[in-house]
């Protein structure tokens, strides 16, 4: 992509009103503009971010045996009276009457959505288990929406839903949900830690939120040490097999949030106490016959029974995540994405646009880019070095194949890792190969 | 994909509410289920044509230059008030209140936000021409909506907007729409036939509507048949060069609406003149600066005079389209997906499911699908083979691959299209390879 076709309105001033590092920089680097209080557009580079966390998102959910649905963002209250939630949801949920008067809602969440599909759809004990899962935009109407979008109150979710005959079987899909969280964070490039959290008026101990560690994040984390050293890739996980061993490897050390931590009673202490920062980006949630109860879902068993589904609901924050990565992954001069969720896996500085020889090598240096199968943005603009090297760092692609006119005589690029700095001299012939090599 | 896993609740009987054929087999085929009025839920069947759809889409719209991005589907009433459309609007409109007394809306389409994005973030004449797109769901409170997914309330539309600096660059924007319209289409297996519409307070002929062949279509077309050979994949076309050629070569041809054509001074009649059914499908259309007016959009010159944008807005019914494209395609059994929007390239039907032998030939159908790279569902429930020939027409992927009893002892299947109901007798090693050489 050639930077002057594209539209990156990349900002030199930060935004008075962006009080935090992610918030500034998806301003700064011409992610999103605001649209309305806590309400944004996402622009070109945005965009791409989004759909990369999206794409993780949805690769981990089938992996793990859940199906891809959409529901709508309109339903109707007459649906969440049935739950008795259309009353007792308060002031955040946006209540809309349509042209009939009808009242209706921009959906906060699905329960009862997916609850009346699965009660219409679903007859016997053989359709079960289930676990039905969008990716789709939900509005809350915070009282106060700040942070960008981190704290939206338009905002992108995933939320899974699982449905199974009984407790035993709805742990296992629990459990299922837990580890596919793990793998999605991982890689995203992303540190999560599991917080058993509030179960509600269900109990049990089914609830866990995941906080993934960002120096800048809101919530402090205290936290057994060698949750650092888990492997939390799951590498070779088998999802048909019992996952419970795993769950519970997770789950036995020490995690707790600022305000459940009580240093007194805390198993871990000194050394082995981890304290650090950190962002909510999910919470899974056995729910058990909450809503089955409450609407009427239950499946017919071999004897005929009626049996009330028992289900969960899984949630990722997925615009969130644009923001909690940046929180987790940036520096002064800008971004630094984790290669699995960058806009594109690297930008060409053409230091002398208009230079024949310049712009040949770095044209040269798009195209066996693009032959390798990575995503390029190539800034072609005819700027001073100065402006082209804090743009590039702000985007923050992973690498920078920097061509000036000195290098350019010989074939000889710059190529640059955003992360660290690293910046070698090499021939373009051994650049690609060696932005290849680092990625397998 | 297992079907004894999927979540596909097919129904025998027609749903009495669907009045045309691609309501009554999205609903007969498990693709969506209503929500509301003119709301749909997308289940896994019909969320993957609509993802299938979504990505054809996004392709044409970048091969054309076009970059996407993401509005969000609220938006501030004030922002519409500098337009005038506002109150212009009317009932169709969904108007909301928030919690703190500020007039919102459900986006029913973006012009007003994406010329705020202009306005704010382009200044120069240097950053133009741009053409920015998204996929986002829109919200028009029809009085009464019907037809499934093809007028609903809540739709999924591709909207596109161009901004340049002069009618001479729009026409240019306008013409590289059209081209990637015919291309959208016709990767879809649609014929699609562009016709002249009602530009509106600008004048000028540069608005077309897009409709595509249907038997069952809602309106009628009267064209010149030649349209019918004219070559709609655009092969080889240069976006960089000059369109005006490819666009005058369709448009000279007659192509009117029911209401606009007058047999008296049609220029065809006749066997030259093709009478059809079809479905509106896609708008394209030049404004001006009709927005850029009324809210101050424009750039610095080389001289420093501001100049307004000119702008034009290209709009693709996404989820109208999975309505219109069954029903172009469609028989008496059930759904015929074209090959590039089918939810499955291939069904697999197990005529004995709990036979060793039929399990076995089935699975190894499943494996060799997967590895040639085609998305499969293999229906292995313990069902009568009626029952899953008739779902499997119903659902309408374009291959079956049909093992029964008979053939697997000699480790043969039967191969069946869907489109033509052709049936081969063939080795399994054979029937891969067939499937592939078709769709090259």
């Amino acid at each position: 992509m050639r930077l002057t076709r594209y539209f990156l309105p990349t900002l030199k001033e930060t935004p008075a009103e962006a009080q935090i590092a992610s918030h500034r920089l998806m301003l700064r680097a011409g992610m999103v503009r605001q649209a309305g209080a806590g309400i944004y557009s996402w622009l070109p580079l945005g965009f791409r971010v989004l759909k990369r966390i999206e794409t993780i998102v949805h690769e981990e959910m089938q992996r793990a045996g859940a199906h891809a649905v959409l529901m709508p963002t309109m339903q109707l209250a007459d649906l969440w009276r049935e739950s008795g939630r259309y009353d007792a949801y308060g002031p955040e949920m946006l209540r809309i009457r349509d042209r009939h008067g009808r009242d209706m809602l921009y959906g906060p969440t699905n329960e009862e959505q997916i609850t009346q599909i699965m009660r219409d759809d679903i007859q016997s004990y053989r359709d079960l288990p289930r676990n039905l899962y969008h990716i789709q935009w939900k509005f809350r109407d915070e009282i106060r929406p700040r942070f960008g979008v981190m704290r939206g109150r338009e905002f992108l979710m995933k939320d899974a839903y699982s449905f199974d005959l009984d407790f035993e079987s709805a742990r296992r899909s629990y459990n299922t949900m837990f580890v596919a969280y793990l793998r999605t964070y991982a890689r995203m490039g992303l540190r999560a830690i599991p917080l058993q959290a509030d179960s509600g008026p269900i109990g049990g101990d089914l609830s866990h939120e995941f906080v993934i560690l960002a120096a800048t994040g809101e919530t402090r984390v205290h936290a057994d040490r060698r949750l650092l050293d888990m492997d939390a890739a799951c590498s070779g996980i088998d999802y048909d097999g019992d996952l419970e061993p795993v769950v519970r490897a997770w789950t036995s050390l020490y995690a707790a949030s600022d305000d459940k931590h009580d240093p007194e009673t805390a198993p871990v202490s000194g050394s082995d106490l981890l304290v650090a920062r950190g962002i909510e980006v999910g919470h899974i949630f056995y729910f058990g016959t909450k809503y089955s109860e409450a609407m009427g879902a239950s499946v017919a068993m071999p004897d005929g029974e009626r049996r009330l589904l028992h289900g969960g609901s899984y949630g990722i924050g997925v615009s969130r995540l644009a923001g909690a990565i940046i929180e987790a992954c940036h520096d002064d001069a800008g971004i630094i994405w984790p290669d699995s969720v960058a806009p594109f896996d690297a930008g060409i500085v053409n230091l002398k646009t208009g230079d024949p020889l310049c712009d040949s090598i770095a044209a040269a240096a798009e195209e066996r880019l693009h032959a390798a199968g990575l995503e390029v943005l190539h800034d072609d603009r005819d700027e001073r070095a100065g402006v082209k090297f804090s743009d590039m760092d702000l985007i923050g692609l992973p690498w920078q194949i920097i061509v000036g006119p000195r290098g350019a005589a010989s074939s000889r690029v710059e190529l640059k890792r955003r992360a660290d700095g690293q910046r070698l001299d090499l021939s373009l012939d051994d650049a690609v190969p060696c932005i290849l090599d680092s990625r397998t």
